[in-house]
């Protein structure tokens, strides 16, 4: 009663990713007897993978098998599902590029975003690549800009995609936190954008269950902010700043939606704990990037171990429980039609009101073997559309404008409207020399792009074009 | 072959448009016979317009009559045209917000704005009293701001709502800039939303005149910029902001277009200057706006001299050219099928790509008697589109959902979102005294709208609301 099926991985070493999703597989009957290759640019992760999923499914009688290759287009043949984590300049650049930003022109933890083009390309030409060699697999989307990168292989191709994300679990972190006997028990929806999504409907028991969060916030949400350290970079659903969001839009924000909200959350190191809490001040800081970052190389490293040592146990390293992931129960639904209801971004088409029809949006969604079905959810408060949805919306749509002009003056609106910046020229310079980075630069038809200073510096703006 | 109709104007006592408006009645015969009725309430001023137009009128040997009254219910009755022109808080009160940004919280010259909510209450009491009183009168409104107050009231009202502005005309100080010889002989197209507006086309002589554009920049530009000393406070049309959002957008922005663009034209004197010019750096600063409304002031006292002085000869004071105002033209075409092309906001319906049909853009329109019948302009480039448009449109969506619901949470998001704000308790407490100035605060229902700190000033934020 199985049916096999061939699963493409992109960017295979992700520490986080793959380990996951084998044991998953290796824990569904009915997709026994499928096929997993391993995909990545990097040939050490890649082989560290390899071993590692062969001898977890060996271990386990699984009758998964294996192929490894840096070739994409190779991995591609036949496949039902292909799955891209793959992150293509990576944390150190990332890193760098925080580092310029701060040092020389005095921001705050920005910079990493400027990433977002070749992590688009690089999805462009999966989905391209997806067309010609198996148009009829489903792309899934974990890698990073989900709602951007989702909305342009959905525009751009005919390949059906699903972006998944971890952040809307933060649900069961708030019916954790303030209490609930059953956590699993809630019934919820938190529509919206990736990374944007906001819970407009948390039932427990029949009843609405906003007023026990009201109540802990009343009763106990001071002790808590007071006394609570962070053991994870991400815990920061129960924090003063989601609270805040809470109380500004009347909807509790979700997972790493707390982690946006306005720019006065995000100012320096103080301003982050006092919203976000100790240690870190939330992810995105300049202490818990780096130890986010170094926990995924000890992720590695324990990884590559194992991969080593042919004695590991690699069952019981790995366990036998399957993941809280959705992806594999997806597979088993479209292939198996084993029903389930999941939180998924696709293609709006009336999904969530008042957005394009080609725009992703995160909302439930149905899923068996006629598809990956959205609930109609309706709409989100006018506020929150005005002030969350909206404006991210036209963040998104310029993103992707600059992708597909090369126009970089595009992203010089970005930088200027980020809010510590200070004038134009600061942008202007800041941009360039983010953009000329080695390995930023590196990157096919970069060259095309006009450097921002040779149109738009002052006063060579007075320049003819 | 006349028509006489009936046109009331509120806040006639406007210095700036109520005799223009009568000159060009008086010198429109097809609409002779035609009453005036003058509605301000301030008693001095609408004695001043009243013996300042009927004055002229008899000297002219018009049969224009007119009357006065401090009750708007009752000019409205038969109205033709409602034409709205009144400033509630006036330049005072705006002057005393900017000072208190000022010198309290250190922002370069801003406040003035909130007093928008007085102004759409106005205009929407207006247009429902046109509901009972003239429902098929035209309401032509002409007090700012325009794009949100007619956005309103035809989303409110049933009445036909023209808004006018003069910013068009800033297309003829470009031609008349780079030296046509017969500047007025110019075929040209610049829609969008009222004060943001795009040049798409500008054709002479039947060639695209861009490239004369270029050309003057190319060579009379730097030295324009070196020399060039502004006679009025409103002369940037050919400033560096001006001709850098060219640049910026591919089209070149017209009339109060130029005085937006993004808050690094707008930081402070000497960036205001460098972008606009001297002696004021556009009309926006500390230096400009206190010479504007002085003139204002000496305009209007030299027009009590005229009142309370019966040999001054009205006809050599005011002239007999007709002004470049479009209102009266406008209502020749109407009334007399006199048709003509103006530039008018309405709402869209189609009329300009990519914006809700409910929304009100600027647009050339056909103007005759089966009404006013906007151009169906097309789609402006994606970036102006990006960048200006929507951004625009989102900020008016808010401003009018803050007006409808009284949360004035709406309007913290954009003091938060100002540039100059340095931290959200600033936001906060700015918001708050700007909201409790004594003339501010005196408008009905203002009450019923907690202030901001009641519901989101740090740490009571964390409060049950």
């Amino acid at each position: 009663m199985s049916k096999a099926i061939k699963v493409s991985v992109i960017g295979a070493g992700s520490a986080q990713f793959s380990l996951g999703l084998v044991k998953d597989l290796c824990l569904t009957e009915g997709l026994a007897g499928s096929h997993v290759s391993f995909v990545d640019i990097d040939d050490d992760r890649l082989d560290m993978i390899y071993k590692l999923g062969t001898r977890y499914a060996q271990q386990l009688g699984s009758s998964l098998t294996f192929d490894k290759t840096t070739e994409r287009k190779a991995a591609l043949q036949d496949a039902d599902f292909v799955v891209n984590t793959a992150y293509v300049l990576g944390h150190v650049i990332e890193a760098d590029m925080r580092q310029l930003a701060a040092e020389k022109y005095g921001y705050y933890h920005t910079g990493g975003q400027f990433g977002a083009y070749h992590q688009l390309r690089l999805m462009l030409d999966v989905a391209q690549d997806m067309e010609k060699v198996c148009p009829n697999a489903w792309l899934i989307q974990s890698g990073n800009p989900v709602f951007d990168g989702c909305t342009l292989m959905t525009r751009q191709t005919s390949i059906k995609v699903c972006g998944l994300c971890h952040g809307h679990y933060g649900v069961y972190e708030i019916a954790d936190t303030i209490g609930l006997e059953y956590p699993e028990r809630i019934v919820w929806q938190a529509p919206g954008l990736n990374h944007n999504i906001w819970l407009t409907h948390f039932i427990y028991e029949g009843q609405d269950a906003y007023p026990l969060i009201d109540e802990w916030i009343a009763t106990k949400g001071e002790e808590y902010w007071r006394t609570h350290v962070a053991t994870r970079t991400h815990d920061a659903q129960m924090s003063r700043g989601a609270v805040h969001q809470y109380h500004l839009y009347g909807l509790f924000p979700i997972g790493d939606t707390v982690r946006r909200g306005g720019w006065w959350y995000h100012t320096d190191i103080a301003t982050k704990k006092r919203w976000y809490g100790e240690p870190w001040g939330g992810p995105d800081t300049h202490l818990a990037r780096p130890y986010f970052v170094q926990t995924l190389a000890e992720r590695i490293a324990e990884m590559t171990r194992w991969a080593n040592d042919p004695r590991t146990d690699m069952v019981k390293a790995v366990g036998v429980e399957k993941t809280h992931e959705q992806i594999v129960s997806i597979m088993d639904g479209l292939i198996n039609n084993v029903e389930g209801y999941f939180q998924v971004n696709v293609p709006n088409h009336g999904a969530l009101t008042g957005l394009p029809d080609d725009l992703v949006v995160e909302v439930p969604a149905i899923v068996n073997q006629k598809g990956i079905q959205p609930v109609r959810v309706g709409a989100l408060p006018p506020k929150v559309m005005l002030e969350q949805i909206l404006p991210d919306w036209l963040d998104t749509e310029r993103e992707l404008l600059a992708f597909q002009t090369g126009d970089r003056s595009i992203l010089l609106y970005g930088v200027l409207n980020h809010h510590q910046t200070k004038n134009y020229d600061q942008a202007v310079a800041l941009l360039d020399e983010l953009l000329e980075l080695d390995e930023v630069k590196e990157v096919e038809d970069w060259e095309k792009m006009p450097r921002i200073s040779d149109h738009y510096k002052y006063p060579a703006t007075m320049r003819v074009a």
